[in-house]
């Protein structure tokens, strides 16, 4: 497969789809510490990773940049068309995109990629629609997954690893 | 069945019954993003939600506001009296009424709607007083499923569905 | 059996055991709202509730207060000493009283109680010790677990439930 | 097995791998106290416990103050060099250190101590590596579930809890 970017969607993939409320108009998420290497291998390997996500929160932005990802939509309605704008940007095509997201708003630009996936949680009518159901909830790790399992698949996840080690044995 | 309206409890449905509080007298609850597709259905088919919970929170508040329920009652002990006074501004019958609730202050009310129903981790006691067991606990999209179990019984789930993907290819 | 006191512990039995730290000072704890209806149960009954912790947090105070607990001692080690102490002050006998504990802080209290319970939680060394081991997890509602299975073998459960029933359906 | 120090990484140990973001810029961890009797058995029979930690926060300084741990290094790269620099300290060789880690920044570390563990999340490629797999996940109380393992195999664990309640009968 040629993919030359990852997109995720967030709540849902990269949360369990919980959303904390409190008292004050604060909110939370909780993200998962494991699925920052699936960003991280892919940059090892030169493959941008981009979020476009429905909700406009300071907490996902918080979190990109934590994760050094510079591709980020937030409060996307029609997400097909930020991701063709993303892809004449970077001077590819939607079917060298891969894609995860868990529910109805992905579900149209899950058609479109090249590759599509959904975390486990997802509705039944969500699963049937994308290339590989992915066998991690949303919130435990299901991006990495994803990436882990393309990586694999592609015989490139022994790379990744190595190259982070390298890098991490070139600064002791 | 002619259900015009769905009532829904909040704590050990919309949520697993937690309840966060902190040293400052702040409180959160965990919603489930997966629970507003349940909404969002009803709506497309003109049929309303609305809340009844016998917490009194800002919290509710603000997912109600968020998902764009106009129907909440809080800090209810009498749940039956706020459904029948509903029904009536509505004009509808309590046998038109679909509900879920959880536990033993829902009992009275799950008795007299048309539909009643309880998440996965409701007490046997309650389980056993309903018309329908959803297989999913609370917090993780019992409402929408008890929703989407409706709907596919009416066979309208695929019509929600594919009206959801109109108005958003429309806004395209 | 002759219960007329239910003591119980906090952390893992009324929370997962989880401690919810930020970066500010503020502590956090995920109570279960299912748990509620284990203490007004037994208030139906005229059986009062006790909780004894080794933590000392404004949380649990909070807790208490919206539940109804008076009986509530923070901060404590030695947890067999204030519990003779709660005994004598009540009136009644060690062991006439029920507790539920899931660690080794609540070892020697369990070990003198009428009627000793851990949760599923408890580890193997704790479990052994105790009278009933229920079923159920801390924060997954353990403590109403406990009470329920004590009340059902006294056959009072039916009882209760109706009381609070009844206590309802005066209210309309 | 010839063991005098204990070292901890935190995130996915300690913790689920959740990292709450909030709206403001502060940030959560949930901690198990279960862990806290692993850090006390060790103490009980002289054996200290060290966080090596990637993240710096100071929501794991309070965890460690709370805990009584005084080796606690965060903000760190290259863990091998940390630890290399304690047990020079402490007068050991890295094959008396007790190290467990859930991830790719762990691995040089966990290659290295004389006993490496890995909680049940680890992905597949850290669980090969080490010594022992712990069927406990982080956040369920994985470093106390690697302590006991280890007290076990070392007939230590009753002495531990003996001279734990010892202790607890003296202030009696």
């Amino acid at each position: 497969m040629d993919i030359r970017l990852f997109i995720t969607d967030i709540d849902g993939v990269w949360t369990d789809g919980g959303m904390y409320y409190d008292q004050t108009g604060n909110e939370w998420k909780k993200f998962n510490t494991s699925d920052s290497a699936g960003v991280l291998f892919l940059k090892l390997l030169n493959i941008p990773t981009a979020i476009i996500t429905g909700e406009d929160t300071a907490i996902v932005k918080r979190r990109a940049d934590k994760l050094g990802i510079s591709y980020l939509y937030m409060g996307i309605q029609d997400k097909v068309k930020i991701a063709h704008e993303l892809c004449k940007k970077l001077e590819i095509q939607l079917n060298q995109v891969a894609y995860i997201g868990d529910d109805i708003n992905d579900l149209l630009l899950l058609q479109e990629v090249g590759l599509s996936a959904a975390p486990a949680n997802a509705p039944v009518y969500i699963q049937r629609e994308v290339d590989w159901q992915i066998p991690v909830k949303g919130g435990d790790g299901a991006f990495r997954a994803f990436v882990e399992l393309f990586l694999e698949k592609e015989q490139l996840l022994d790379k990744a690893l190595q190259l982070y080690l390298q890098k991490r044995s070139f600064k002791q």
